[in-house]
């Protein structure tokens, strides 16, 4: 899909407010990848994001993924915008079981105000890589809002 | 609703259960209240749960409804079942905002081995309560797996 | 919950977009009642909407919870403003057997843009009632827009 | 993405169950393709099928892609399985205007109870092709019910 660019300085806009969600750091998720419309989030696994069995808690695959998708929207939006999750929907697929995860967010559809994602996660196993779960929803542009511009 | 209890140690297994849920300690969330078919938790204010504006990141409001709705749904299988989650959709209403917060997971209906749950987090502010989001998904019941009975 | 009203004219504004919908006609739906952030949809039986099994058609579920959903919403907007479904997510608790069905939708939260809506279906069934689907989605005011007043 | 076929027959069992969703015909869709993992229907433009303004009916838009997708799971089931929709999800991205729209289902996940699917439907313009709205949902695998086997 080819995104029209509003930003020149998206990724840096990115990378900033990344840095600024602080939940980010609480998981040791690292900011892989920005591209007009896409973004990459990696996760190494840590016994303190499981859930009862063990795996990562399906809130912690959610999460990655969320900012995943909500970075992909940034990166299409003018600068002076903001983001914020309007809804999503997760399904899980596999447990989320390995040492690494990649969280992928893509923009379906940019619009001025709403904009709709496509998102994953994949477990790095020993044996290869398994989709642990796809997520679908919509990020919204938040405008003349003070201190929001990211 | 009223529905059937099959496991009279329902709430005992509920609560051994999110004890082992490691990422609900990383959040500071507690477990509050357990019956037959609902289910609540709190989560006090962490600057380490945000996003960039300050306020809990979504994944976080995710995850503690994720967990209600789990543990609603536990609540009425027979013992010797585990919970995963299948599926969940949320909507958020509002920024997530405040000093304390709410989760609530409730069971629309309990099949045996799908449930559908509703579940909302309310943010406890000075001048009242503020819905925040609301969860509409599905628990799976998992037998028949070594280890898994929560 | 209270609503506040925008347009002490809603319900016959709800009527007659409902009555424009020829969908509506086609499946043989009728507008039970309009309340500000609620309306019922009454739907009988037909063969013509049926799946491969002889029960109602998911898609003819969903159809019905969403005109009551986008109407509930509608109620609720200024004069001048349209409403268009923004997304949905539908579970299916059972299967749409029965000689009448009811749909229901009711506003959890109207927003200026964005509405979030709750809806169900229930079978009315020999013996009582059975709820055969939960809707949760998310409703757009349209503004400034030629011809769109409802 | 490669999926295992468990019934040679699966084409015909595909279309005869089509054949059999009366609600199709009322719509006027057309089994387009049938592969195994993917289905796709065509559906001409119809004014019995709008809402208010005029475009196809959200309802419309999701009943084909939730066959598509349903019958893209049904392609992947062995023999003597029927299919029922367990939840879907739609985010609508433009209006359905158009004269003819095309849903595909694709299998993300084919699991042995539950297969996870996406769906899209687009419009066919004057001037190329839009699209209205995608799907993400999960189907069920249903066995041992009498005459249940599509």
């Amino acid at each position: 899909m080819n995104h029209v660019v509003r930003d020149p300085d998206f990724e840096r806009r990115v990378r900033d407010s990344f840095a600024r969600q602080q939940f980010m750091a609480t998981l040791g998720a690292v900011l892989e990848l920005v591209r007009p419309g896409e973004v990459l989030i990696a996760l190494p696994f840590s016994a303190a994001l499981t859930q009862q069995h063990g795996f990562l808690h399906a809130g912690v695959v959610t999460s990655v993924i969320d900012s995943a998708c909500g970075y992909a929207a940034l990166s299409l939006m003018e600068p002076g915008t903001g983001v914020m999750s309007v809804e999503f929907k997760v399904n899980l697929l596999a447990p989320a079981a390995g040492n690494r995860f990649v969280a992928t967010g893509r923009v379906v559809k940019a619009g001025r105000t709403l904009s709709v994602c496509h998102g994953k996660l994949r477990a790095v196993q020993v044996d290869g890589e398994v989709l642990v779960a796809v997520l679908q929803g919509t990020m919204m542009a938040v405008r003349d809002r003070d201190g929001v511009n990211d």
